[in-house]
């Protein structure tokens, strides 16, 4: 999976992951009015609300990136209905050609990890069948529990071809409060990357691992540093345009060959009609808004580029 | 809630919780036959299965134990079916006087986190409506990405008098690979204990805050040292039983007054009727056994916080 998630991002020219994590705030009146009018104003009108919102967008993007990063808590916080809008979600991006990375941060215990690996990238067996719950392409994997807790998903991507992020150095604030303690010298995460470079050497796909890590736009001084410790990890970077990394900040998680990183930007593209910038198409045209905020991140990333 | 727990705790005798970690080898055959006749072998009916096998231990150890932990991944992995079915686990065992701990590790950026807390604790708005979706007492949190990732359940917890458990040594394997790494000559767990402490200070109930952590039963020597290191915050312990802690390891978990730790046994308790010791049960009573399992839990630890 991350030799087709290399063969599109080449093919796209874009570097570019779209978070899928909508909110009732972003979605335009003309949705929710629609939806409530049908389900009422309850989870199940949520969901819906969301769903249309996120198809809207994955219909405008979709010839335009890679890959797209559904948040699961933006779905999870609707209950059940809303882990059905995140299914459909996965199930439409992937129908769409779209690569979907799984933005669940799960990490456990072994048997307890296993689960959610089969659940979110795997199968489970039901008697003498098998279904594939959620079957996303990638997800996001907690480390703080060690091997024990990404190992399992590790066997899942062996099997299934599929492929994880491991959270090496978020990029919120806080992010440092222990992922910087240093540790003889040096900080938690270098440890934690070591630790990745080390899980994916035997998850090569044809010219880097399936095992990859997730590195925040915000701290590029450490995005840097990681690049070379990790050099066959490719690195998820969130953290672009709302949360204030810019495509300057972004050359430092990329290779030499000019791969190596793929960029998430959520609000920034999702919510993109609600900026100044992008008023002008109005709330019934969002995803066009959505469809230029792609194309204009697409040439910040790729004038940074040019530039180093 | 901490209060509510501890009173329940005091009424039992028994700091325990049964953890509902259902996974299909555990659920009898009877249990499995009549659901896989209703709804075949499909996911929905891995969901019944599991719902209804919690249900008869529920009923079984309810009047003996204050609380349960069911662990969410073994519902995942069914998909939304399953999440459906840890969805009705949580209302049935709160209807049955149960505390509820949603043994979910959730963990992200801020306004990620505050998703999730509102899912698993809290209450999600939708349009003039609100809804509690899944409505635990407590959660288990992840806490790796710092205070940003942890705040936002405080906050959810403030208003809803409920809590949370941290994680801080976890019971597994390779928990040391990040957790123990030396901070300025001290293990990191001690630097997330001390955070605990200091999150919990603002989260008093009476005696105990509701910003509480889990140390692993199968480090009883670290337990003593977070015991000191964080005196207000009660410790969901789990690793005791399969996972090979024992009743003796547990003493260094709790204060003097008794209190301040609840000891998870999941496998333990759930499946204990395909262990050699209650095999007399047989599968059709295996809620018998997990009662009897259960009643020698309390002994084993009783005996030992006598004996110390």
């Amino acid at each position: 999976m991350i030799d087709q998630l290399i063969a599109r991002i080449q093919k796209t020219n874009a570097p570019i992951v779209v978070g899928l994590d909508p909110t009732m705030k972003f979605v335009p009146e003309h949705i929710k009015k629609a939806v409530f009018a049908e389900y009422g104003q309850t989870l199940r009108g949520a969901a819906e609300a969301i769903y249309l919102f996120n198809r809207g967008i994955v219909d405008a993007v979709c010839d335009l990136v890679p890959a797209v990063k559904p948040q699961i808590a933006m779905y999870e916080q609707f209950g059940t209905e809303g882990l059905i809008a995140y299914q459909k979600t996965v199930a439409y991006c992937k129908q769409k050609g779209l690569i979907v990375i799984a933005d669940v941060k799960r990490g456990d215990i072994g048997s307890t990890s296993e689960a959610y690996a089969v659940a979110h990238l795997g199968r489970v067996a039901v008697g003498e069948k098998t279904y594939a719950p959620f079957d996303a392409d990638f997800a996001t994997v907690n480390p703080y529990l060690g091997s024990d807790g990404v190992k399992p998903f590790l066997k899942v991507c062996q099997e299934e071809k599929k492929g994880i992020f491991v959270l090496v150095k978020t990029s919120n604030p806080s992010s440092g409060e222990f992922q910087d303690q240093l540790v003889d010298g040096r900080p938690l995460y270098e440890v934690v990357g070591e630790k990745v470079a080390q899980w994916g050497e035997a998850c090569m796909g044809e010219r880097y691992s399936y095992v990859g890590a997730v590195v925040g736009a915000t701290y590029p001084e450490q995005g840097r540093i990681l690049r070379r410790l990790m050099p066959k990890a490719f690195i998820l970077v969130p953290g672009y345009g709302a949360q204030g990394g810019k495509g300057a900040d972004l050359v430092h998680f990329f290779n030499e060959d000019g791969l190596g990183a793929i960029v998430n930007s959520s609000r920034g593209i999702i919510a993109a009609y609600q900026q100044e910038k992008y008023a002008r198409f109005g709330e019934m045209n969002y995803a066009d808004a959505s469809r230029q905020a792609v194309l204009d991140m697409r040439e910040d990333i790729a004038q940074a580029l040019d530039r180093r």
